[in-house]
């Protein structure tokens, strides 16, 4: 099997683990995607990983750690530890991957509700601080077998969120690092509109990083929370028959994660968000991910039509 | 003299030219970057260089041709004549710099009040339409002594207002043309993210591109329309002394032009907005130009330090 369809739990934001584990199962699928505070509420990441086993799922990955641009070392130190923390939790749920949002700048900490110099807007500095995190986490992810997955965030973002913003810039910062150790993910809401996507992906491809495959769409206009811009697949500007076949050439053929944080979707009900993301998904993704690894596979040969 | 304080009439929107240039002109300052429309209502282009003259003041860019992405012939055809009357209007004001805003994907072009075909989401095909519609301009531009000047927007505007988002994609695009028919403008607000923009502004200046420097700041939370998010100087989240040290060392010494679409700011009495941006120029941009400018002059001596 591949390309196996997963929920991330961010789609779902109103349950608890085990309703969403519920909706996937009651819905045929069999991977889920959680966010870490699901596990706190659920009683911890060993119970947690109980409720997903016990329904028949698997994990595919934890979200999230990351959040390593801070500059006053007491915080720095702070998010260290819960990184391993992130990173032990990983483990115990047998995803084997940590999505790592890398963070913003300190001046703009404050925007979602930290703590930062309001002054310092030093992007160079701050991206090397995430390199240093990095380094510092990836031995301890290494011991746990599990692989640190850096997302590049759409440069909406920048400022606030993550100073990585683009699939090159996070192949770069994880180039030093065994592929099994450090990996990236593509999104398609981050990635869709960067020139340089194709080689990219190709490029991750070769140096076998795509650990995650996430979709969802970017809509417009951009919501007032500008987080949650995300649109189920179809009803933005993404062209994703195009991005998942060359996602699939490039010989991914892991679990395809659907997050989509869109305030009318997050609140509809469960099983009507599950069943049109997988009609869309059937619909728009599956067919080219299916006609890209006929062609990774037979690379030589007359590319092979799946589906129309 | 060299780094001209330049206003762009799109800061003062509801000024006429003639009251934007008495603004411009009772600050001091001897640049103005007028908008197209205000051309038409001041009774068309030579009437607007009379006018613009008359104060002593010189045009730095004529904003703004582009809008190359349409696939239908008709709509494609009605651009290119549209671009020709800017580049036209871009002489007889004596600019010489023509911006180009190369334009969305067909499938969100009525975000912005045009027609396009909605299915149409392949950003590939986009640009390279693009890239012809640049080659079919070329010509007439360096009859008219006018130089195409490509801005790449950022990427939260791909989908309606420019596929071309990068620096580096924008100098890919000017390489066939010579520097001096086709060039690039490094606007704070669109590339002050990207992890590539010290290589693309030193490269930008090896090629001799840059034909403007626009300066504003990246405001956040993201506006209720986005195309107003941009800030005055010093009140969002871009380092403008680095990338204006980036700028300068890469060889600018032309104008720069202060370019703010922002609810407040356009309201506001144009005195103040005029006076503030002066003094945030001064405090911000200006001493890091001079440094920058000073090494590019002297690479291999001490870097000298302008004020602090």
């Amino acid at each position: 099997m591949s390309f196996e369809l997963s929920l991330n739990t961010g789609t779902t934001p109103n349950l608890s683990l085990q309703e969403a584990v519920e909706a996937v199962a009651g819905a045929g699928l069999g991977h889920i995607g959680p966010w870490r505070h699901l596990l706190e509420q659920a009683g911890g990441e060993e119970k947690a990983a109980e409720i997903i086993s016990a329904a028949g799922l698997k994990a595919t990955t934890l979200c999230r750690g990351g959040f390593l641009t801070g500059s006053d070392p007491e915080a720095r130190r702070a998010a260290i530890e819960s990184n391993r923390a992130a990173i032990r939790e990983t483990a115990a749920i047998g995803a084997g991957e940590l999505i790592m949002v890398v963070g913003g700048l300190p001046a703009a900490a404050h925007v979602i509700g930290g703590e930062g110099d309001r002054q310092d807007k030093d992007i160079v500095a701050a991206r090397q601080r995430v390199a240093e995190g990095i380094a510092e986490l990836a031995p301890y992810a290494a011991e746990h077998n599990v692989r640190l997955v850096l997302e590049p965030l759409h440069p909406m973002y920048t400022a606030d969120r993550a100073v990585l913003s683009t699939l090159g810039e996070a192949l770069d910062l994880a180039a030093p690092y065994p592929a099994e150790t450090v990996g990236v993910v593509v999104d398609t809401f981050h990635v869709w509109w960067d020139p340089q996507l194709k080689q990219q992906i190709e490029r991750a491809g070769r140096e076998n990083r795509i650990a995650s495959y996430q979709i969802c769409d970017f809509n417009l206009p951009i919501a007032a929370d500008a987080l949650k811009s995300r649109g189920m697949m179809g009803d933005g500007y993404v062209d994703f028959p195009t991005i998942s076949r060359w996602v699939a050439e490039a010989g991914y053929t892991g679990p395809v994660e659907v997050e989509i944080f869109n305030v009318e979707i997050n609140n509809q009900d469960a099983s009507l968000t599950v069943e049109t993301m997988k009609s869309r998904y059937a619909e728009l993704v599956l067919p080219a991910l299916e006609e890209g690894a006929a062609k990774a596979q037979n690379p030589a040969g007359e590319r092979i039509s799946f589906g129309i």
